[in-house]
């Protein structure tokens, strides 16, 4: 016997059929003699219109009157999965997150889960009941409805798996697990078996996005199995585990891409202490989010360029931010490009293997293609590159590493 | 300064414009120094939609997950209008029936109230905030939703004014107030500016359905003084009192109708001790609500005909009932009409006043409208006439008792 916490996305439960299917798989699962918890995000598209009714009702709600209203759409379908449920036969009740309750801090639209109350839970799971709990949703530390920001259901699921020591936290998706590469571009691109938290944290921030980033870091901390997986089809997914957990290591797990970037060089600037807070300073102040940075070496010891990459749709707004500093930071030209992608190559065996990033340069310069930016963190080399190249770069990278399939 | 709880529904918070109109109502209210608490339904469709849903997920909801998914479309309500009134500038937090809470018994799907605990909308009262509620639930003696079945709002509202100790409780609805016949028909009808509970319970039941029942009960019981008034137009309503409020009581308050009747008559039954109860014991197993009887006096002493009405959609059930007993009852035949109205005049006057109910029957003579049965209580006497004299009926009654609009 094992105890499997299943999570189902908006669209899995986009209508009453498809809770059918959901029930049937919930039923599979506690027919196999499992203790099953289930979390339910809400309809597809509900979400969004109450987040636009409450954009219409003012452009800065109240966020912890936002919050009431964003949260009902999950009341729904555990309801409606527990009654499905009853009608199969599987005995099953929902939970909502104050009955249990869920505790979060108090920052409501983005809070996080701190403790979730499993005694209740727990009772149910051991008299044979399938326990149905809202995602994306719990209460503050005065009582009050918080949410946990978009996508936050995945989130939800890995901290109730921890919470009840589960065995695995199915998170059910509409792609079928993680592969090496994006298989729309890399035909050959396979799908992986295992991946770590680490890989999957580099791999969602470069744009992989089948689980949500917290919800990876809550898994990593807490050692909570995550099976991602199809919904619609019935076949084994990607587990993402701790690194003790993969027997046979790879050196390189994948190569993502992002084409969210846009690149900003600010040319000859004085090579001095304080110019670098002088141009970052201001993006800061924007909230804009500076990814890559590279400062050339200064060739006469009196100027430098200072470059950097920013999301695509911060581009316009990081310019202008430069532009009106430009007394202060003191630059003689503003270049930027937003025809760029970033491509990485991830992997937790590049720790202790060398030679990684440099058979990333050979492969790329052999077909031609110019890096304009590198950076490299423990398990990951990242460059970016002309938009043009994404594809001949990504199935060039896939083959030189050893990953296309057979 | 007054302490007022106001009641909107279905129609009057279906959209964000006019969720801002309520808003705009609730300020006024604020702004002339009073305390204000709201209670709110759902966006007219939202439940309806829910329901169907429930009715789509399994023929027979368990009814404890039904009232977690039907009670959903308050929570976005109430959130709006907190939004909206912020918006604005007036301090005002919406509360779930969880957090107050609302305790309602443990029948779901039609629960009834049993208390509210008011001490944190007391002290939010107090500090100048307006208080918002959700109608139609409250949470069960274990802890899970309940609702009050359809129409609940109203009822909440009452409760919620009652546990206040509140100065009114205005019901904004889609009528500007109670009139002592349905305008559409009577052109001399007039809005009443006062109304007896006892006299709204017998205009309600008898269809003119401005006001749930069990919303008029609860009034009753606990001395709540009820304004039905529009939502649309502003302009004094019909404020629902006890009877010692009323300075200036006319005999008769109101002429109602109902054209939701079957007449069924059992002829030729032995006129003998058990009849009844095998006429009408059958009707109650099948849950049909039998409103008027009549035993016409037996001729011979030996044979009688008992005649009944029922709601018109339980009509055929009804006579196959009958039907299906026909043994046990032993009647000769089974005569059924579903062309007929009830009329009836109501008024806590005629306690005092002899002749009300010989006025009718003598009006109605000499419009040439034979009278089938009758049935009398202490404020009320109806009757029941063929349904294409009800337009002329209405009208000659409405003159005779001296209600016309001058």
């Amino acid at each position: 016997m094992a105890r499997i916490v299943q999570k189902f996305g908006g669209t899995s439960v986009g209508d009453i059929e498809r809770i059918r299917n959901v029930a049937a798989r919930v039923q599979r699962e506690a027919a196999a003699g499992n203790e099953v918890a289930v979390v339910l995000s809400a309809m597809a598209g509900t979400t969004d219109q109450l987040v636009a009714w409450t954009r219409e009702a003012a452009p800065a709600a109240d966020p912890r009157e936002y919050d009431v209203v964003v949260s009902a759409g999950e009341q729904v379908t555990i309801g409606l999965l527990a009654i499905v449920l009853g009608e199969l036969g599987v005995p099953a009740r929902s939970w909502t997150s104050w009955q249990l309750p869920i505790r979060t801090d108090g920052a409501h639209a983005k809070a996080r889960i701190e403790t979730i109350d499993t005694a209740a839970l727990e009772a149910d799971l051991a008299a044979g009941r399938v326990a149905i709990v809202p995602g994306f949703q719990g209460i503050s530390p005065d009582g009050r409805i918080t949410t946990l920001g978009r996508g936050g259901s995945d989130t939800s699921a890995v901290a109730l798996a921890a919470a009840l020591n589960a065995d695995r936290c199915d998170i059910f998706t509409d792609v079928d697990g993680v592969y090496t590469c994006d298989p729309r571009i890399v035909a050959k691109a396979r799908k992986l078996e295992r991946i770590t938290y680490e890989e999957m944290l580099e791999s969602a921030s470069q744009g992989a996005k089948v689980l949500q980033t917290r919800a990876v870091e809550m898994g990593m901390k807490h050692h909570v199995r995550i099976q991602v997986l199809s919904s619609f089809e019935d076949v084994p997914g990607t587990l993402v585990v701790d690194e003790d957990e993969i027997v046979e290591q790879e050196i390189i797990s994948g190569i993502a891409y992002s084409r969210d970037e846009a690149k900003i060089t600010v040319a000859r600037v004085a090579d001095k202490p304080g110019v670098a807070a002088a141009i970052f300073g201001p993006l800061a102040d924007a909230m804009i989010n500076v990814d890559m940075i590279v400062q050339n070496v200064s060739e006469d010891g009196e100027e430098t360029d200072i470059t950097f990459t920013v999301p695509e749709g911060d581009h316009q707004r990081a310019i202008d931010a430069i532009k009106r500093s430009r007394d202060a930071i003191g630059y003689a030209r503003l270049d930027h490009d937003a025809n760029v992608v970033k491509v990485s190559v991830i992997g937790v065996g590049m720790r202790s293997h060398a030679g990684v990033a440099q058979r990333m340069f050979r492969t790329l310069a052999e077909k031609g293609i110019n890096i304009q930016v590198i950076s490299t963190s423990e398990i990951k080399v990242s460059v970016l590159i002309a938009e043009e190249y994404t594809e001949l770069a990504l199935r060039a990278l896939h083959s030189a590493y050893g990953l296309d399939a057979m």
